[in-house]
């Protein structure tokens, strides 16, 4: 007959199974996060001589990306996109740039990580500052590909301004494939999925009559629309939350809304590069985006999604937090929004250490998907003694800093509207829990084995 | 009486403190080798799944630079060069652009960690592929306000191309002053000092007939100008090695020494940058530079400093190996000869390497002094759907990698003739001596700090 002391003792290695079994994962993606800029939100942030929260991470790595032409060959491609590099981390799959959860060359169909998570029994989430149909949410739950096939009205012929660009017929229904991004989110089991991208679920879904909102709801979800249905859902439910027609609104924007400019050049500059003037785009500062007003904040999501994805769950869950808006506004040469959005980061990966701080088997990754184009250049040329006109062939913001130095970004990768994503390896922050399982270099593939391998999945 | 075992037990102590106090250091500078820089070399040594040796250290951190305006405010200025930051890391001191071994504002001599070295009886090093008067190596051993002071007739007025560049009077031996760069590196003290630069030991020291190179004679030094000769130099004098006027020639260069190009837009697209067509540079090859030839590589000489430094040493010595045209290409835009730079340095490394592991209490450091103006671009845009013509602003070098893939190099941080540094902090590495001596983000003037502690000085 049992013991009170056995049973105590029983009871105690039941508790430690269960905390065992309810290992947690919290992978925080900042979109175009390179050291460029970590250093140029440090400067803002915290001043030069501050640190970041990422600053304090225990395990620091550097992350190769990998990234192939859309081929059997397979040969390299040296610069990524986020469709494939967030495919890299879901899959472990290295594929072509704008595809989603898919192979490239034959188009298979990779399983995810949330896939598998769900399969195991675990919860899984999904937030981000994007549409949630966007390439880097988009592939831990859904398999096109072409990142562009966000909904049920963008699976064919594609057009931007009268410029084809291409589809996904063979990922249609009726051709026997999942549909859309959206339809396929609506029907994927997650948990929480949460951010913009509103007018992706209006369209009917493929083949019926009801919205993919509705599709959605029928298939388990709640959705809210608002920062306050939001932080009011019932506690129980599946959510969706969709705040904003696409990417939701950032936080900081340029005074009066002015991002990076030329440099102008006088007409005797303009003959020759040494003679003459340059007048340099003025110095800004960054202000509240006005825009902002009434959206969630990156960490008001992340709480709502951890306090949903932890309460009464004995199997433990896998979340990708995403912090999308640092890669676009710096594609839109638009510092001040990066730096507000690294700030959204930062918040919400102090709400992920809070919460491992409760749940010690909780292993909390911070990374980027890909590096960026912005440059944080010299104020005062490095060659000011010269005494010549100096100045970026590209586009170049003067940011008033706090603490009142002037802070020069530089965008000159291209003169198309959207700057170009750099190739650089990014870097890869972890808390204690990483310890040992973080090599400090490691392939953008190998994110998806860590993550597997921690989960016992 | 004491027994056998007794003074076995001695002898050992004895062994063990001698071990103890000979702890050698090794630091790598990577001028200008940011993660931009890592990955194009990585890409093209070692193919995009391949890895560096760099990349196998065991110890990762991320270093913010920290650069003060010439004022005793000490306002932060954003972006360095490569005479303060080097003054950072060897003397601990946050100082300004420009200045070796002094401080912003009051001009004041740092301390620098070859001098505290020197002090303690520990021999030191300092082998470059700059000259050996360039501001990296020049703030290990030498304090003047203006980097460009490097010989003694380069004191007043110094002119590039009538161009009038300041000068340091009151660093003159005559203004009570320790005179030029080259007159301070000869008295020195230093056990090894090996590089470019012959030009500037020419001149007559201020205020007397003989050479620099003459005075570093008298002052014990044995002077070595070749390959043959510093392979051939007797093993226990203190040796200086010039191996070229300036500048030691790169490895690596462009095809037919070509460097990165500007795009050439049709007439139309000069109209509208959507309009008409665009031709890119032609992809090249990297191949041998000729001048390279005779050339002794940072491999041997790090080699012959590893051997004299450690040779019959009981008490450590200290060993600062720049890799210096990491840097120096990038400004001239020539990525060939970046990538051949990084080459030398991972060989440089692997000797480092060798090295600690027969002498167990090494600790070697390799890092970067600041960030670059090189981008790894797409070499096909990703906004290539949009069928309009997209191209840098700036100078693109499309390189033919060994595995056969095309890798796009983009300069454009200025119009002038030398591209600008950039801010972003940069990587550091350690061998396993250093877990648990450097943090996973640290500010450039803790380097100073971490060696000294480590060298008890």
């Amino acid at each position: 007959m049992p013991t009170l002391r056995h049973l105590a003792s029983a009871l105690t290695l039941t508790l430690a199974s269960q905390v065992a079994d309810a290992a947690n994962v919290i992978l925080i993606i900042g979109d175009g996060m390179d050291d460029q800029q970590v250093t140029i939100a440090r400067n803002y942030l915290q001043g030069a001589r501050g640190q970041l929260l990422l600053d304090t991470m225990p395990v620091r790595s550097a992350v190769q990306i990998l990234t192939v032409d859309d081929t059997m060959d397979r040969r390299p491609v040296y610069v990524a996109d986020s469709a494939n590099t967030a495919t890299s981390i879901a899959t472990g799959e290295v594929s072509s740039r704008g595809r989603i959860g898919t192979t490239a060359g034959d188009d298979r169909d990779a399983e995810t990580i949330v896939e598998l998570a769900r399969a195991a029994g675990l919860r899984t989430g999904v937030v981000t500052t994007a549409s949630v149909t966007d390439a880097t949410p988009a592939s831990f739950a859904a398999h096109v590909s072409n990142r562009m096939c966000e909904n049920p009205d963008a699976m064919v012929d594609i057009t931007y301004h009268d410029i084809p660009l291409g589809g996904c017929e063979d990922d249609l229904k009726a051709a026997g494939g999942p549909g859309s991004i959206a339809e396929q989110l609506a029907v994927s089991g997650l948990d929480v999925l949460l951010g913009g991208g509103a007018k992706h679920f209006d369209p009917a879904v493929e083949g019926g009559e009801q919205s993919v909102a509705r599709a959605a709801q029928l298939d388990g979800f709640s959705l809210v629309r608002s920062r306050e249905e939001l932080l009011g859902a019932p506690a129980d439910a599946r959510l969706l939350g969709l705040f904003a027609p696409s990417t939701l609104p950032v936080r900081l924007r340029g005074e009066d809304g002015r991002e990076a400019e030329a440099a102008k050049p006088s007409l005797l500059n303009r003959l020759h590069r040494y003679l003459g003037d340059v007048t340099l785009p003025e110095p800004m500062t960054c202000e509240p985006n006005p825009a902002f007003d009434g959206t969630p904040s990156l960490k008001e999501m992340t709480d709502v999604a951890l306090a949903r994805l932890s309460a009464d769950n004995e199997r433990g869950f896998f979340l990708m937090v995403e912090s999308a808006s640092i890669d676009k506004q710096a594609h839109e040469r638009k510092p001040c929004g990066s730096i507000g959005e690294l700030q959204q980061l930062e918040e919400a990966l102090a709400s992920a250490l809070d919460f491992a701080a409760s749940h010690p088997d909780t292993l909390v990754l911070v990374t980027a998907d890909h590096s960026q184009a912005a440059q944080l250049v010299p104020a005062t040329s490095i060659f000011a003694k010269y005494n010549v006109p100096i100045y970026s062939p590209g586009l170049v913001a003067r940011i008033i800093t706090p603490e009142g130095s002037l802070m020069s970004v530089n965008y000159a990768t291209n003169q198309f509207s959207h700057e170009e994503h750099t190739g650089a390896s990014v870097p890869l922050y972890g808390n204690a829990v990483a310890d040992g399982r973080v090599a400090p270099f490691i392939r953008q593939p190998d994110l998806f084995t860590i993550v597997r391998d921690y989960l016992g999945l």
